[in-house]
């Protein structure tokens, strides 16, 4: 798992998603059109589907491009732990592989998010002091964007989970959001002291000790989410679940209701035509695959989950943001600062015993 | 606290909220007018204020408006318990005190959330089987509405907490959104089995006991929220604060993209000019004061907390909705429910001991 300057590679599991091979194959080659800091990309998948697609697209050729060949593929309905079993020789596990060797910096799949999570983890395992990774993802907001983490990996997570997806998160958001010091909020039902639940408001105390780590602001609450209170917003993967799918769900239910009102008259879809440009506008701003990749932090590796509809553009934009977390060396980054994290946590335990959880704070593995 | 057909009676603390008592006694102008089903409305507060205003609006004479004093105002920022303590005559604990003795069937107010919640459940104390009131709220999808229950009242719910959210929530759908069956869903990460956290998981295994009582159809995801999927979304506090407080942020900052984007060159404002239509239409769909009243439910009495920025009209449905709850007898319906459902839990888990949590599932109180 070498993350040397020199040399860098990515392998594509090219067989997942709802719309195949095609769109990532696609994504690949304007990937390589436009100066991609990898030098290589496996595409990890059938070769009998892969190479008449590389051929066409003008790729087949290129000494960037490794064609993987793996024979099986994941379903996205099949359940992941039983699937990872009996399918040895999956594109999405080979992928995987290619990074856990040290052959590849990252890996990307639009496929089954959950047989990814189980085969990343089961592979790579968790950095020292992290029990379960987290899903970080951004969410555009009218002038910016916020990295919510944990967006669903790990539903059951605990004080010390919430810290790191902290730490985690405030890299990730240095390196994508371009802003040198991220603030980083704890998603909460108010932001005065005691509003929440028991796990965070734990973790609220265990964050107050490293507030220098990661810029700690405090709690936030859902109204400041879009009011650029924060850039980053840590919750558990329960929480964060729910919140980007509900948020997705509306932004379509918002941009139906534009539709529906506006095609409800003549005089509405002419002022709708000249003014369109506006709607265009917003549409941009609020496309998912500009958005498009996921990483899967906490791992000893990078792993990104791209959406399952992901197009050649979501494609493109993970491999972009895989190479951003390679070059910046996240992972080492931020495995300093959950070590730091866990000596302050401990010895505020230590200095006042009743107020420790049941749980012993620092856990290598789970 | 009788619940007699022939008389209804209604109270209002008319100091809280944001917008002051010019608006409560606006909004209660305005219920009279269009023929309430309260026969009597207690505008609770400091007199020197509200005598003036209902000789402004003509209420002074009108034989169905008491003016009840109340020296005090318990203010949005403090805290909940300090202030009942030290405020014993104010507005709030006065209007639901007129609850309690069964000079009311409603209280309605817009001041401290936290202070209402915990006057509400000291004065009335929670149902048979409830063990804290939940928040029922609705919120409008492009057709149609949903119920979100619980939107903040109890942020650590056990899975009972939750079955009750779901027969409070049946029974309020039921009776606020005019539909005889109200499809119930609980709100996790997933709709397949074994989707969510330990909490959510124990009380999906709980609700397909009671199916029928609830037409319980299952786990729902938030994709599916504004989809029309469900008409009661069930989930603890914490989730369904964040929620809510969420997509209002959203819905906001979607509503200042739209004015951003079509106010940014001349043909863009002149389109916008001429399908205004739409967006007035759009506005008025997603507009807060149409569903500005949300029960408090579980209580021995129905306590209506309206936004702190309720203007009138928020006033005028907040009464609305309090006058279907009372005339429904909401509260009945559901106790009988909640006796039934944790009958038959406590059924299930004697016949299967090893899936019991460790709680008992039938508490009278908490």
């Amino acid at each position: 798992m070498s993350d040397s300057a020199e040399s860098r590679s990515i392998a594509l599991d090219a067989m997942g998603g709802d719309l195949g091979p095609v769109e990532v194959v696609g994504g690949v080659r304007a990937a390589l059109a436009s100066n991609t800091v990898f030098d290589r990309i496996y595409l990890v998948g059938k070769e009998d589907i892969l190479e008449p697609l590389a051929r066409d697209a003008g790729l087949l050729d290129d000494p960037r491009i490794v064609i993987f060949h793996a024979s099986e593929v994941i379903g996205m309905d099949e359940k992941p732990v039983q699937a990872l079993k009996q399918k040895r020789d999956a594109s999405m596990t080979r992928a995987i592989e290619l990074v856990k060797m040290g052959n590849c910096q990252a890996a990307v799949s639009c496929g089954n998010t959950g047989a990814l999570m189980a085969c990343g983890t089961l592979k790579l395992r968790t950095m020292p002091g992290v029990t379960k990774p987290a899903i970080a993802t951004a969410i555009p907001t009218r002038t910016n964007h916020f990295i919510l983490i944990d967006a669903g990996a790990n539903p059951v997570a605990k004080a010390d989970d919430l810290v790191n997806n902290a730490i985690l998160g405030h890299h990730y958001a240095r390196i994508t959001l371009n802003c040198e010091a991220p603030r980083v909020g704890l998603l909460s039902i108010g932001t005065e002291e005691g509003k929440g639940n028991e796990t965070t408001l734990e973790a609220h105390e265990h964050l107050k000790n490293i507030r220098d780590l990661v810029d700690y602001t405090g709690l936030v609450e859902g109204s400041l989410l879009f009011d650029n209170a924060v850039d980053v917003v840590v919750c558990d993967g329960f929480v964060g679940n729910i919140l980007l799918k509900t948020c997705e769900s509306l932004v379509g239910m918002f941009k139906q209701l534009l539709r529906d009102e506006l095609g409800r008259s003549l005089p509405r879809r002419l002022g709708a035509l000249i003014s369109r440009g506006a709607f265009t506008d917003i549409r941009e701003r609020t496309n998912k695959d500009r958005y498009g990749g996921a990483p899967l932090l906490g791992l000893n590796g990078t792993i990104l989950k791209a959406h399952g509809s992901s197009n050649r553009h979501a494609i493109t934009h993970a491999i972009r943001i895989a190479g951003e977390v390679a070059v910046h060396h996240l992972r080492q980054h931020a495995e300093g600062d959950i070590a730091e994290a866990q000596r302050r946590i401990r010895a505020a335990e230590d200095a006042n015993p009743d107020s420790a959880g049941d749980e012993p704070t620092a856990r290598p593995s789970a």
